[in-house]
C-alpha cells in the first residue's frame, strides 16, 4: 500500500511539474553528457575487460580457486583503471562442490540424458535408480497424494516462456528453487526439472535451489529442453520409464571470497558517493560473459570513463563487485549487514546483472525532490532509445538490492532480456554472445546514469526501506 | 571433359525440345500427384517415424549396441508399414570407440576447454600436455618448417562459413580429414581444430578424418566454436599457451552392422525398382534427428505414401537404410559392391541426408531421353517452391552415390542447409530443431519424386560412371 502511494505520487509529482518542459530545457550539463556518450559508444573498454575476465579467469565459482583468480583479477584492473581507493571486504559462505554429474535412461530404452545438478543439491551417494514420474508444473505435483510419488523421481517439466523483460523466469524458477524441497516433503528419491531456460540446446542450466526453505533438499538436477523433450515422448510409450541419476556434488565446509571495491572521489571532496553493483562470480558451467561478466565489464567502464572527465563529479563513485551472488546473494547481503550503518553516505544505488543486450527502459525508486535529476537523466537516455517506465518502482537488484531494503535509493536501467534465459547458467555463457555494439550502448546508458547522479544537487532519499 | 559436354547435352536437350511448353501440358499423372502432395503436407507419418527413432533408438553410432537395436528398429517398421520384403545385408567395419575426453588451458590461464575426439582418433594414452601452435588455415601448416612445430598441440582455428547449399563443409572440412595426418607428418603431438560448423554453441562437432591418407594421425580433437574464440584471445596475452588433452579413444577390433532393406512390389510384376536411400547410424552425440534420422523417416514415408496408393506404380520402390555412413560410408559402399551385378534392376536414386529443412532445387544426372518424366517432376516440385537447378548434375549423396559412380542415374533434392553446420555431428542434434512443416514439404517432395520415376515409361540411364 505504502508503495503504491508513493509511486502514484511520484507519476503525479514528475507530471504536474511539467516533466516535458522541464525535459526540453538547457543544462549546464548536457554538452558534456552527450560528449561522453559519444565517448562510450565507440569505446573498447567493457569489451576489453570482458575478454580479460572470461579468457584470463574464465568460469569462477563462488569458493572456487578461480573465484579466488577473480577477486585478484579485479583488485588489479581497478589499480590498473586508476581508482583512488580499492579495498575487499570479505564474504564466508557454504562451499558447494559439484565433482561429476551423470544421468540415463534405462528403460523402456536407453540413452543418456545432459544434465547439471542443481546448486545445493545433495549427493545421491553413487547411482541412484528409480521410475520417473512427470507433473506440468510444481503446483500440480503439489496437488498429488505423496503415496503416489513415494520412492519415484520427480520430473517437473514446465517450459518457461519467452519475454522481453524475463518474466517468464519468475513463473518457472519455483521449480528449481522449491521442488527440492517439496519433492522430499513427499517422498520422492530424486527431482529432475526441464532447465528453467528459453533456448533449445542440448546444455542444462544450473542455478540455486532457495536457502531458506524448511527441510533437506533430494538430490535434484536439471535436464537441457531437448532432453526434457524427448524425456517427455518417452513417457507417452506406455511403459514405465526408469532413469539412473549420478550426482557427485554436495556442500563440503565454508569458504571465503571477497566484496571487491573501488572508489573514485569526487571533486568537491564529500565523502558521498553513487553506488554502481555488478557480481564477480559466475557458474561453473560458462564463462560467465553474460552472468554476470558484462556487469562488471560495464560499472567498471563506466566509473573510469565518467571519472577521467577533466572535471569530476562532484560525488565520489564506488563500484562493487559483488562476491557469490549465484549461491544466494551472499555478497549483497554481507555489504548491506557491514554497511547499513553508513547508508547515508550511499546517494543511490545501481547494478548491471541482466546479460549485455540493449537496455530499452529504465525505472526509479527516488524521492519526489529528485525529478529534476530524473528529468536530465530520462532527456539523455531517451537519445540512447530508453524509456523511462513509471509504472513500477527500481527495485537495485539482487545485490544493490540489499541496500534498497534498508531505503537506499536506486535506479534500474532495463535490458532486453529475450535472449539472456537462453544463456543463463548454462555452458552456453561466453564471450561470442555479446553484441559489442549492445556493449557499448549500455555502457552509453551508465556514464549517463553516472555523470548525472553524481553530480547531483537534489537528494534521492530518503526513500521508504522496502521488501 | 565427358562430364560438361554431358551437361550440356542435358541442358540443350531439355530446352530445345520445348521443357517450357511441355511442363505445362496435362499429364495423367497430375491429379494423382497434387492428392499425394496434398496427403503429404498434412502427414505426421515422418515425423512420428523420427520421433521413434530419436526417442526409442537414440544415438546410434555404427558398431554400438544402439546401432544394432537401429537395425531392428527398422527391420520393425518397415514390417509395420507393409513392406513386401524386408532384408539386411551385413558391413563390416573397424570399430572406433569414444570413452571419454577432456581439454583444459594450464598456462598462463586454467580453464577447460569443450572438446570432442575426431572420428579416428588414437587415444593420448593419458594426459598430453604441450605448446598451443595456431594456425588459421591447414594450408599455412603445410607451409611451416617441421622444427617449427615439432612437439606441439596445432590449433586450426579456421571458421567454416555458412551457406545456404552447405558449400563451406568442403572448404573446412579438410582440417578434420587431412589435418591428423599431417599433423603427424610434421612432427606434431596432437591436433585440435575449431569445430566445423556454423553455430556459435559451446558443443563441439565429431565427423571423422580421412580413411584414406596415408600413414597414422596423431590424437586429434575439436573445440567448440566458443571455445576457439577463447583460446584465440588466450594466444593473443604474449604468452606460451600450454594444453592438457586427454583422449580415451581408438579403435578396437572389427564390427558388424547391416544395410536394412525394404522393397515394395510395382504394379505389374517387374523386377526393377528406383532406389531410395538414407543412412541409419548417427553420430554418438546427438540422437542423430537431423543426421540422418529425418531422412530415414523421409523416405520411409514417401515410399509407403506413394504405394499406399490405390493404384501402385509400374515398378517397385526399394528403400535402403544404409549401415555406417558416418565412419567411411561403409554401408554404401558395401551396397554398391554387392548389387554392381544387379546395377540395371535399379532405375534411377535418391537419397535424403541432409538434414530436414525446405528442399529449395532438384538436380538430375539422366539421360536424355528421360526429358519427359524429368520436366513432368519439375512442373510439380515446382508448386512445391522447388526449382530445377540445371547448372550442374545430381552427384546421388554419399550412399547413392555409390551407385552413381558405377552409372546409376540420380536425382538430389536440396535442402537448404543454411541451419544444417549448426547442429551437424553435435549434441544438438535433437528433434526439437526438425520444424515438422518443412518435414512435410521433404515429404511432399519425395512422394512427387516416387511417384514420377516409379511410374516411368521413358529410361533413366545409361549415364556415365562418374568419380
Amino acid at each position: 500500500m505504502r508503495y503504491s502511494l508513493h509511486r502514484i505520487f511520484v507519476v503525479l509529482a514528475l507530471t504536474l511539474a511539467g516533466f516535458s518542459a522541464i525535459a526540453q530545457s538547457k543544462h549546464p550539463s548536457d554538452e558534456v553528457i552527450v560528449q561522453l556518450q559519444k565517448e562510450a559508444l565507440s569505446s573498447d573498454l567493457a569489451w576489453n575487460l570482458l575478454a580479460s575476465l572470461t579468457s584470463e579467469v574464465g568460469p569462477r565459482m563462488a569458493g572456487s580457486d578461480a573465484d579466488q583468480k577473480a577477486v585478484k583479477w579485479a583488485v588489479a584492473k581497478m589499480q590498473s583503471l586508476g581508482f583512488d581507493r580499492i579495498w575487499t571486504e570479505p564474504v564466508s559462505f557454504p562451499r558447494w562442490l559439484r565433482n561429476n554429474e551423470s544421468a540415463r535412461v534405462l528403460a523402456p530404452f536407453s540413452q543418456d540424458l545432459v544434465v547439471t545438478a542443481i546448486g545445493g543439491s545433495p549427493s545421491t551417494g553413487g547411482p541412484l535408480e528409480g521410475e520417473v514420474i512427470q507433473f506440468d508444473t510444481l503446483e500440480a505435483f503439489e496437488a498429488v497424494a505423496d503415496e503416489e510419488v513415494r520412492g519415484k523421481i520427480v520430473f517437473l517439466s514446465t517450459r518457461m516462456p519467452k519475454t522481453r523483460e524475463g518474466s517468464g523466469y519468475g513463473k518457472t524458477v519455483v521449480n528449481r528453487s522449491r521442488g527440492p524441497f517439496v519433492a522430499a516433503a513427499k517422498g520422492a528419491s530424486a527431482l529432475l526439472i526441464r532447465s528453467v531456460g528459453t533456448d533449445s540446446d542440448r546444455l542444462p542450466h544450473t542455478g540455486m535451489m532457495s536457502g531458506s526453505e524448511p527441510g533437506d533438499p533430494v538430490p535434484s538436477a536439471a535436464i537441457s529442453n531437448p532432453d526434457a523433450d524427448n524425456l517427455m515422448i518417452m513417457l507417452t510409450r506406455g511403459e514405465p520409464v526408469r532413469v539412473r541419476l549420478d550426482l557427485d556434488v554436495g556442500f563440503n565446509g565454508e569458504a571465503t571470497s571477497y566484496n571487491v571495491i573501488g572508489e573514485f572521489d569526487g571533486s568537491e571532496g564529500l565523502k558521498e558517493y553513487i553506488l554502481l553493483g555488478a557480481h564477480l562470480d559466475s557458474w561453473d558451467l560458462g564463462t560467465g560473459a553474460v552472468d554476470d561478466g558484462a556487469g562488471v565489464a560495464i560499472v567498471l567502464a563506466a566509473a573510469k570513463l565518467v571519472n577521467d572527465l577533466p572535471m569530476r563529479p562532484r560525488y565520489g563513485t564506488r563500484v562493487v563487485l559483488y562476491a557469490n551472488e549465484e549461491q544466494g546473494v551472499h555478497g549483497g547481503k554481507a555489504y548491506a549487514k557491514l554497511h547499513e550503518t553508513d547508508l547515508t553516505s550511499h546517494l543511490i544505488g545501481a547494478e548491471s546483472d541482466l546479460g549485455a543486450d540493449r537496455i530499452y527502459s529504465f525505472k526509479t525508486r527516488v524521492s519526489p525532490e529528485a525529478e529534476p535529476d530524473i528529468a536530465l537523466l530520462a532527456r539523455h537516455l531517451n537519445s540512447l532509445d530508453i524509456e523511462f517506465d513509471t509504472t513500477e518502482h527500481a527495485d537495485g537488484g539482487a545485490d544493490v538490492g540489499q541496500m534498497r531494503k534498508l531505503g537506499l535509493p536506486v535506479i534500474d536501467l532495463n535490458q532486453d532480456a529475450s535472449r539472456y534465459f537462453d544463456l543463463h547458467h548454462t555452458a552456453n555463457d561466453t564471450l561470442d554472445k555479446v553484441n559489442p555494439d549492445f556493449l557499448r550502448q549500455n555502457l552509453a546508458a551508465w556514464v549517463t546514469l553516472v555523470y548525472v547522479t553524481a553530480n547531483s544537487t537534489v537528494a534521492f532519499g530518503p526513500v521508504e526501506p522496502s521488501e
